[in-house]
């Protein structure tokens, strides 16, 4: 019976997604995060909308959402020219807001590459609901491990 | 003697700062931060980089930056404008890195008002290397306090 109870209580996480390992830094203090690897270099990651991600209005803070597009959209040059990146820009735009409780998704996709800046776009979502729209310029470092790892040195 | 080696360890907060007392939400995840209060509306806000704000080369997180240069240019509405307010659009410039240890302060002007919308233009810093370039768009909402109050209601 408490075992029912205590599962009653966890996030409901979709299929398919695992729980980045970030043991320490500003990843960790923002966690949990998932993610979610698809076919062909598509990925989603995601967070479920905590208190400690809330603003006095008890949505998810901007901060927190522009945290979340930075680690969601350079994550798409790590996966596409398995690289280490820095973020060089970012132009988020807020579209609505996302709630304590919302299950709240990211992905981004490379529109541009020269020498090494990476153009990156890349959409937020809740459900059917737009959260932000951004577009990142990162700048390649050096290669990283073409096999996903869950430690991610360089991002941010 | 404890107490001298106990004070040691006190990060070094420069004058006129005051700790803010976010007590809930993101706030308090990513903080402590500090604001100081000029004269004539100026104001600096500011936060210590801690191994929480960190991403794995030890430099302070993109994120962390970004969320701080929401706080900081914002806050330019809460005090000019007296008014609570949304993030509508951040544009961040990264120009250089914060270190762990790093003492980081920012502040904002209000450079275009039009119906709701306030622009404001801003800049992070550290001593004397700028980290940070920003701009952003803030949708105000309803009246605020005139006076500065610790618990900010609406921002971010």
């Amino acid at each position: 019976m408490t075992d029912d109870l205590l599962e009653e209580k966890l996030p409901r996480i979709p299929e398919g997604y695992v729980q980045m390992n970030w043991t320490q830094g500003f990843g960790r203090q923002i966690g949990p995060l998932f993610e979610r690897i698809g076919e062909g270099g598509a990925y989603t990651r995601a967070f479920l909308v905590s208190e400690h991600h809330t603003n006095g209005m008890k949505n998810c803070h901007g901060g927190m959402l522009m945290s979340f597009a930075d680690m969601a959209l350079g994550h798409a040059v790590s996966l596409n020219a398995h690289r280490f990146w820095v973020t060089v820009r970012l132009l988020t735009d807020f579209i609505s807001a996302a709630e304590i409780g919302d299950f709240v998704e990211g992905t981004g996709e490379v529109v541009g590459e020269e020498d090494d800046l990476f153009t990156v776009r890349g959409r937020i979502w809740t459900g059917e609901r737009t959260i932000m729209s951004a577009t990142g310029v990162f700048k390649a470092l050096g290669a990283r491990p073409a096999k996903p790892h869950w430690i991610q040195v360089a991002e941010g």
